[in-house]
């Protein structure tokens, strides 16, 4: 579109009108090619996050983005291949342990994961915990290790809406980041150019989550998988609860010997990492179901605990592991990962573990290494946290509340991770850890706790 | 402020908070030092232009663009320096009338002007269409002309609030001009760089204005005569009817021998340019009773009448012509600053002229090459129209409606000189070309036409 009016299209969105597919695609295709300088796309995203993007337009934009690069086609792979996102929380380790276990119940899983942002941990630096472990795989690899392992775990390439990776960095130093339709047109541009069927998406809620407003994040999720099934990909989305840490671990290391632990059914049932289990299998559940394994989500669950269970799981790990160049030993000892304990941080009184904020926790990882405070830093794998006691525990002064891990002990601030920990006369009432489910027809309560 | 933090000022503005006046400060400050990226000021402007500034942030904003270059001291030159800035409009010639007359009754006029914008002409390119007249001055040559002659007309220097110039560069191509505040600031901070003690607006409304609404352009009024006001310099604004354009003559050449046969007293009374008497005797008035030269500003229209009357203004015309090296004997003959007319547009039919388009006429200007498509573009100086029917007048079919004039008689479009006149079977009703007055306090009512 050799007559595209920049400023026309800026001025349209500003006064909120609705911008045409094409001339949305007519922007995001000129400023890929560097027609468009980044002050007036910082102009457009401004208004564009002020008077807000409506599904049609999110689609349109969710389409430019992924069409500004390759869109893998995985036709020739067997099976309905399904991915999962989580809009990111603190302790999130759950794709560590879903990928694999989905993948044990016959569902290819190809998933392109991202980094630490923020106060939250990435996938991608959780995987390179493990020694050698290659998240840079060709796209050649990346079809090969899916059809021989049957999931792959890689990073966003320079092929895959390289639209999305220049938008967002533009967005991260324009105050345009916490908008639902440019969120939504992020993701999924990125999601739909992996090859994927469908797609389930577990939208965080509370305090720990980018969208810490319930309304936010059910319109996000509402975004979300309207736009998805606009595509053409079944999409669901759940809603789970984060406004304490998922389970025991926080920072690359810790989550990823977590997660190994969980696989291996190291870890005892009634114990502070049943809500990594209970929000991974509600997704497993729903990845199964969309992937035509079992006709329920319910019927999902089940299966996904029984690969669990039988070990199914963590056969994959090992050989996910081993084809992605990782040193497959190093999941003999998973607390070689993180190392030694460099600071203990006890109770300075006793009570009841009445809250533990995981906002503070995740900044304080952040301070420590596990997270980066500009985009260029490294992560120090081993450092982060592991909460010895859980929400609702009794303490007593001088209980230990959780270790600190890292290579740089001076780094190691216990006062931080003191202060994240609320003890109170009596334990607090627990809030359900699956809030609510959206298909795109209607939303469903509780949709987890059925079963 | 070596930790600004430029995200942090966006999203407070985006999501509707007010900015101290120290953060505007620093904002402005790094941007102008190249130290906050156009990306990140574009995606201010947006957040501004939509979510508004109040009067405290739009006198932080104008002080800290004034700051960012030189502000001129003129203390040491005698009197009360007063000048007028127009929000721009078809067939505007009045600062060329106005200067000379207000000076020659001993009010100082220093003035900083502008040059042609979108579909309006600009006072720079007016006065240039004069041989050898300099508008580039050197500050010391400014005050020295100033001083000698009693007005001094030169164009925005890089050294006057240059980041007014950067900003004003940048919301262009932004979609970000048409905002209240950013337009106020951007007025006030070249005006008040100037040096002077008080200042006249005229507040242009109607389809030829940048304000075509009347309560945007009240609004208008208002923010730049309070902010005036907040700096300490007494404001008043008038507001003024632009809905046909200001007298005979469009385009440089022709505007500036309107304007010359005006102060030579060489246009009959009653005839289509009293409208341009009209407008520029309300603001002499308005400047000699700010400058202190009379008791009120209908006495100070009084005055200024008998300036023109006398010669007194045209001899300061003269002056400011030799002062500024341009050519004196040119005003003897102000017919040959258009040329011959290129092009005579007829009326097809009979009737009464209705209406006289000047948004067409200012565009059609342009494409004749009186103004400019792009910035760097020259402009033709005798390019222009001169309207021989005036709204009102009764045209039969044949009559001359316009002529053409201009360097290049191949872009003379006849038919969009024509297309801006309609005719019609009865006379329009006349509406008042000086609507309301705005001095800080309150309203007044069609403030010209008591006297």
């Amino acid at each position: 579109m050799s007559d595209l009016n920049v400023v026309r299209l800026i001025t349209k969105k500003r006064d909120g009108g609705l911008l045409a597919p094409d001339e949305i695609a007519a922007l995001i295709a000129a400023y890929t090619a560097g027609d468009v300088p980044d002050y007036q796309m910082s102009a457009f995203l401004m208004a564009a996050f002020l008077r807000g993007l409506s599904d049609d337009e999110t689609v349109a934009l969710t389409r430019a983005m992924l069409h500004s690069g390759t869109v893998l086609d995985l036709s020739d792979i067997e099976g309905v291949k399904v991915d999962k996102h989580s809009t990111g929380g603190v302790g999130d380790k759950v794709s560590l342990v879903l990928a694999p276990m989905v993948a044990a119940c016959g569902v290819p899983v190809p998933m392109i994961s991202g980094r630490g942002l923020g106060h939250t941990g990435g996938t991608l630096d959780k995987l390179e915990a493990i020694p050698g472990f290659d998240v840079g795989l060709s796209i050649e690899r990346y079809r090969e290790v899916l059809a021989e392992v049957g999931t792959v775990l890689i990073g966003q390439t320079g092929e895959i809406a390289p639209a999305d990776k220049a938008l967002y960095a533009l967005r991260d130093v324009t105050g345009t980041v916490e908008s639902i339709p440019l969120i939504a047109a992020s993701i999924l541009s990125k999601k739909l150019a992996e090859g994927i069927d469908a797609l389930v998406l577990d939208v965080k809620v509370g305090r720990g989550a980018f969208m810490k407003d319930e309304t936010r994040a059910r319109k996000l999720a509402e975004t979300l998988v309207r736009v998805g099934i606009g595509f053409g990909t079944p999409t669901v989305a759940l809603l789970t609860n984060m406004d304490t840490p998922l389970g025991r671990a926080i920072g690359n290391g810790p989550e990823t010997a977590e997660a190994i632990r969980l696989l291996k059914e190291e870890t005892p049932a009634g114990g502070p990492c049943d809500d990594v289990v209970e929000v991974t299998l509600a997704l497993a559940g729903e990845m199964l179901h969309l992937g035509r394994a079992t006709e329920s989500p319910e019927a999902g669950r089940r299966l996904a605990s029984a690969a669990l269970r039988d070990g199914w799981s963590f056969g994959i790990l090992q050989e996910i592991v081993a084809a992605q160049g990782g040193d497959v030993a190093a999941l003999d000892d998973p607390d070689a990962l993180m190392g030694e304990p460099v600071a203990t941080v006890t109770a300075d009184t006793s009570g009841f573990v009445a809250d533990i904020d995981p906002l503070a926790l995740g900044y304080a990882a952040v301070d420590l290494g596990a997270g980066r405070a500009r985009k260029e830093d490294d992560v120090d794998p081993k450092a982060g946290f592991v909460l010895h006691k859980t929400l609702g525990e009794r303490v007593e002064a001088g209980d230990v509340l959780a270790q600190i891990y890292a290579s740089d002990p001076s780094r190691a601030d216990t006062e931080a991770v003191r202060a994240a920990f609320t003890l109170g006369a009596a334990p607090p009432t627990p809030r359900p850890l699956l809030l609510d489910r959206f298909d795109g027809t209607r939303w469903e309560r509780g949709m987890g706790n059925a079963d």
